[in-house]
């Protein structure tokens, strides 16, 4: 296809498109004229890849290429893959580590996850995410320890579980690794976004109009 | 307690604090001297509360105003304040809306949403974040509908229907307030990051070293 039916299909714009290229984040068409190439589905593929990264992962252009790097090489297993496309994420939402009492906080953070016996590395910035919820938490006097944690992290291994099991063994690397990065950001965007909907709901039932006609009558 | 005070207890440094109250983010102390103020618990709280706006939910200056304002103001109801955060975070994210498509994808999700008989607005960000990925998915030639979301509506109707119940009746309405503001961005941050730890698990087990020695033996 030409460069424009890219642009079409995908939904980015032409000059978006040629800035890729010019990055080097997408790989070049077949020139078939002077001033034409004819690009594959596997450039539709890239290009739709490149911006569930920016659009709905929210990386920059440095954490793209990082994790389409990732993607690309052969021999880096899958399971480091997953590690790079979380830690990626996570430098784009930056975590306070310097508040007081954090050290603390993420000593009971880690004993948690190891009670858990999930293998997970030392060094997972999930671990300190957590530690700066609990921080924070107590910043604001809640007086609760670790375990107010334990629905989420029911939760989170009861889909964590089904998300990896849904990859199929027949997989190629490259399908495998495309299911880990869709996986990841997108089931998150989708899970974010449902526990939002149901928060408004529960909201709605609870403080909404209803709710406060039925309290003052 | 003093300014440096302030400081040292919220671990925020000295000029971000005097930034914010030039901003008005964060109101004046008592003024004790001619060169210095005398600054309260409640400043503390509504430093850490800053702090988690723009920190862990990503938040600029504008909306970490919008979100204050709705707090401070006794006369909007509770659910509208639960809207206004929902709304505002989502401002910090957004989503592609004009990728070709989308308003089929739209149209599948509204149905789900209101077959679940959630009572979520018609122009609720999370509807259209949920099209996204939809929108995603099929681009990449996953051949699914809305039930692939199934597993993520039930674990947030439980997790919110818990979240909005554990604010008590009893509550004055600055402590209401800061609750859902509290629950919603630190408990979605606790949430995401025990999906991510659960996923490096379930990957680890699958994909990592273990597993490549025991494929390969």
């Amino acid at each position: 296809m030409r460069i424009s039916d890219l642009s079409r299909r995908s939904g980015v714009p032409l000059p978006t498109i040629k800035f890729y290229l010019r990055e080097g984040l997408l790989q070049s068409g077949v020139r078939t004229a002077r001033n034409q190439a004819r690009y594959e589905e596997e450039h539709l593929v890239r290009l739709r890849l490149i911006r569930i990264f920016t659009d709905i992962g929210g990386a920059n252009l440095g954490s793209v290429r990082t994790i389409l790097n990732a993607i690309n090489d052969p021999y880096l297993p899958l399971h480091d893959l997953c590690t790079v496309v979380h830690r990626t994420l996570y430098t784009e939402q930056p975590v306070t580590e310097d508040a007081p009492g954090m050290s603390e906080e993420q000593a009971s953070v880690d004993k948690y996850i190891d009670a858990l016996a999930w293998r997970v590395a030392p060094d997972a910035p999930g671990r300190a995410a957590l530690a700066s919820v609990m921080t924070s938490l107590h910043g604001f006097g809640w007086d609760c320890d670790v375990n107010i944690f334990a629905p989420y992290a029911e939760v989170a291994d009861r889909l964590a579980c089904q998300e990896i099991e849904f990859i199929s063994p027949d997989a190629t690397r490259a399908e495998a690794a495309a299911t880990v990065v869709i996986g990841t950001i997108l089931f998150e965007t989708a899970l974010v976004a449902m526990r939002r909907l149901a928060q408004e709901h529960y909201s709605c039932i609870r403080f909404g109009f209803d709710a406060e006609q039925s309290r003052t009558a």
